[in-house]
């Protein structure tokens, strides 16, 4: 049997077009960072030695992280400059050992998958290690993305990035999860590319395109979960993912459920956690240590992090909260809030467009749809929304951005940028009556 | 004794005053519509035939519902232009049976009062089969209607238009619930009057006058309820009395109380409703089949009809709200939803002056005074109220409007009008500080 | 054993810095206005006659309470004009008993302190009825008020006025807890003083000064509580010194709690109150008589006197809410509301600075800090405030004023002022779609 191939985690892309979020691999969605419980799943899954990719900024982040998985080698490197991802996986060449026939498993760790991505990658690999594999997810509709071209026999010819609806070459889509045998000829090849005076930066595609020529390049057909953070919104669906993992009610020893507080299905409840009376916590759903539900609050489908405080008649719906987050007589509806977020009575998330359209975001200045009915706002870290604000769908709002009492926001708000209303009155003294 | 008289129900009346409520002889005040309500109740009490003078608008639907009375035989005729109350017989005249002495009781779809004074009328009819007779409602105040002059053998000597109340010939003011011992006769006097060159439409009043002259008609005194749908707020009143015939607690075996939601007094829960943890519904209160009451709502004094969703910690209170309406944490207090309005969350309907005068409100173009120390806002089928608006007492919202976000409604909002605010914001950026 | 000094109350000053609340004297902390909760208090401490010193606005009134304090002699006298504390003192040497060598104990009514430094005041005199006693608050951290000199001997030989951080001669504050063992003397060196030509108005503080010369007066420390009333927020710290005093949970048998309400820790439910379902009360609490906890509505730390309703969904924290008042599905957050205020659905007593700094009000012109980090607002007696209303943090509203729907509430509004914001809308009809 094949020794089990190096696995790659590309961990260092930017992510720009996720702001406010920050961070990818740091992201919590339970009990762990992304990155950490990416790496446990592929321990689990027979992986022993792995190299994660990492950018100047996450790097310490990341070191420590990774010194946490056991008994798994994790060694980590670090991408100087966004330059791509041939780029990434030259930094991870020297981190590998120093093995004849080295494979390697590419992945990103922003790619959510089920467990049996990579088991039939792996299996598929086993049963045949002459070749490479790529995943190939299998789709009826269009979807924007790098589709596969696929021989009669089965070998993967080529790669064509968004063909159009009508030029689809098969209903197979590109994810990153490729198994490449010979990880040396693959970092030669991609030498080869950085060497030329090409401008673009898909060094990485056309070192592909020419293994594709001389080697075997298989698909492995996938048609479970895929979800990929690459818009903020993106957490929603990752945290779904996650959520849907939640097997029947646990509920920590150290927490406190009051007797007219109600849980239903799905549902844990972390160290600490106390849910008030009346409040209700409705599945799927995470609790998060020490967070308070106050009296008669409804989580419903959500993940409150860890500290928060969701108070008296709050509604979290649909949403993503982070550590740490102070919320009150307030709804949060299909919205992603960052770390200490402070949003106060009477605010609300506004998440249904009047036409009942698909809810539009700004990314980099481009008008994005999201593709969701439902969608709130975005909130970055530290944010401060005071009381009676309502944000209006598919709104993000900057790192330590302040919004003022009252105020309606109708465009994003950039970080620590103060936003307030002036409201005119009328004062009337009664003499005037 | 003398045969049941023919029932002749007007439902033909045009609703403008009603606006933007439609088609008063359709709205539901429990399972069926009011005429079917009204048909059954009539049928209860011993009537075998009715004659319902429709519109054109209405009657098909009219045609609809009343195939569905059993075993009353229910005939329909048109009126093809609102020309009165008098023209309205006339095109009942062709429908009644072919029999001499055919005797009739004609009343108003939208007259809701109790059975007591059907049976009365019945019950004098049939002691005394050679006189006509007319309800006469007991009132001391001063009610601006038609006044019936008695005189002291009983007998109804005229009728006087809201004589003022310095000049009220008695206590009695005139319900429409006649009945004609000779429907020919009074059909014959009918014609008689739409020969003449008078132009006012009071047709049929002439007629009675003249008749009153030379065949008796005596008074049958009624102190019960009368409840009559002329503005859109008398749905409430209306519903209140619907309300009022709920006795105990009548729960669906396929509706869903959860165990910390409460109960209190006389409350119809329909099919498959939903009425979730912590919520409450506060007799008299009526939640129609497939309705939801959310986590926390509250309902009390109020009807919910079919396939509503009153949302998480939505009050609704003394309101009358139809099918299919979405509310959530907001406030509905003493008001009238057609069927599909969507009211977000942070909406409320204020219902209270300031002055804490009695509300007035519009109708077609008049002021008129409600007379309620409270009422809400009436709002058309198909409107959308988006987050955080606020309605004024009285106000009314047209059919298929749309309010915008934190919009404070002082006006009428006509039909498939958009009204929205735009609020001035001032942006200060962090390095301006 | 020398005699029980005769307590002297002040309770005629000004109350002016406390606007918009009234008449400190009769404020209810729970079943009976201060000056009657503190009379009741030096009674059990053995005092057996009282002189209060009244103004010609709340003389009937304390004539009325005090009345019903028996068996101690309370004599009520008048100060007809805010002449300075010496000057009241002169008020009340009248209606002192006509006993050679009354002692007198000088007290203010808005001064509430613990029991300990009363009988610590009486026991210091009992021990040695030669000299006068003072009562000095210590405290470690600078406070703007008189401070104690004292000699190595322990006598005091003069008081300072705000001497400044630096230049604190004792770490011992004035407090006026007073006993003068000889009334006349005293009253002599005030007559001396205000037959001076002197303009300010410390007659009291000079004629002491010269008293001290000759006499012994004698520290008594005091380290408990001392909360005084001299701005409005201070209510709050009155209510939580007597909030602190209730012990367990006291529910009068003419209340009702729903079986799905929570009671927490100490609370007062007072006679024919009512807590329905869903709603928590939550010690230390007092709920008033007649006062209704509506449903799903949420009261903590906080005081809501008699015939109160706080509506469904409700949330009074940390606040002082005075009879008669009516809240609905809104919050009162750190406020103080006199009698009759109307706060309506959707208003917020926003608490907390976006700076998170302490908060500060308008006090007669001048900006005082409150030194609270949460304060709500401050609303006068009979005050109507409309829908979706939010006051700023130290906002203070005064009697009988009105709040218009939706107004932000930035800045002081007078006794009898009306405010209301009007809106910019637009209006579309649907045929310029």
């Amino acid at each position: 049997m094949a020794q089990t191939p190096v696995l790659i985690v590309l961990a260092g892309g930017a992510s720009s077009r996720m702001w406010p979020i920050r961070e990818k691999s740091l992201l919590r969605f339970s009990t762990e960072p992304l990155l950490v419980s990416q790496l446990r799943r592929y321990q689990a899954l027979g992986f022993e030695e792995a190299v994660v990719v990492a950018n100047p900024e996450n790097v310490n982040d990341i070191i420590g992280l990774t010194a946490q998985i056991r008994p798994m080698t994790v060694r980590v490197v670090v991408q100087a400059e966004p330059k791509g991802m041939g780029d990434a996986l030259l930094q991870a060449a020297p981190a590998l050992p120093n093995r004849p026939n080295t494979s390697i498993y590419v992945t990103q760790v922003h790619d959510v998958v089920d467990d049996q991505l990579h088991s039939d990658m792996l299996k598929a690999f086993q049963a045949d290690a002459e070749a490479s594999y790529i995943a190939g997810y299998e789709r009826e509709d269009y979807f924007p993305g790098g589709y596969l071209i696929v021989s009669p026999s089965g070998r993967i010819t080529g790669i064509i990035e968004k063909p159009g609806p009508d030029n689809k070459p098969s209903n197979l889509v590109s994810i990153v999860a490729h198994i490449h045998n010979d990880a040396t000829r693959l970092m030669d090849a991609l030498r080869a590319e950085y060497a030329k005076a090409i401008t673009t930066d898909d060094h990485y595609e056309r070192a592909m395109d020419r293994l594709m020529k001389d080697h075997p390049f298989r698909v492995v057909p996938y048609r479970g979960a895929w979800n990929a953070l690459k818009y903020p919104w993106n957490v929603l669906d990752v945290m779904n993912y996650y959520l849907s993992k939640i097997q029947g009610q646990h509920v920590s020893e150290s927490a406190y459920i009051a007797k007219t507080a109600t849980l239903v299905g799905d549902v844990y409840i972390g160290e600490r956690a106390k849910v008030f009376p009346g409040a209700a916590v409705v599945g799927p759903a995470y609790i998060g240590a020490d967070t308070i539900v106050g009296n008669n609050a409804l989580v419903r489908s959500s993940m409150v992090l860890n500290h928060c405080e969701v108070g008296f008649s709050t509604e979290v719906a649909r949403s993503y909260v982070a550590d740490h987050c102070s919320m009150h007589a307030c709804r949060v509806l299909d919205s992603v809030f960052s770390p200490g977020v402070n949003f106060s009575a009477g605010c609300t998330t506004a998440n249904l467009r009047i036409d009942r359209g698909t809810v539009a975001s700004l990314v980099k200045g481009q008008k994005v749809d999201s593709g969701r009915d439902k969608l709130g706002a975005i909130i970055g870290a530290d944010a401060f929304i005071a009381v009676d604000v309502m944000t209006m769908p598919g709104v993000k709002i900057g790192t330590r951005a302040q919004i003022g009492p009252g105020t309606h926001v109708h465009r994003d708000v950039l970080n620590g940028q103060r936003v307030y209303v002036k409201q005119e009155t009328v004062v009337v003294d009664e003499t005037e009556n």
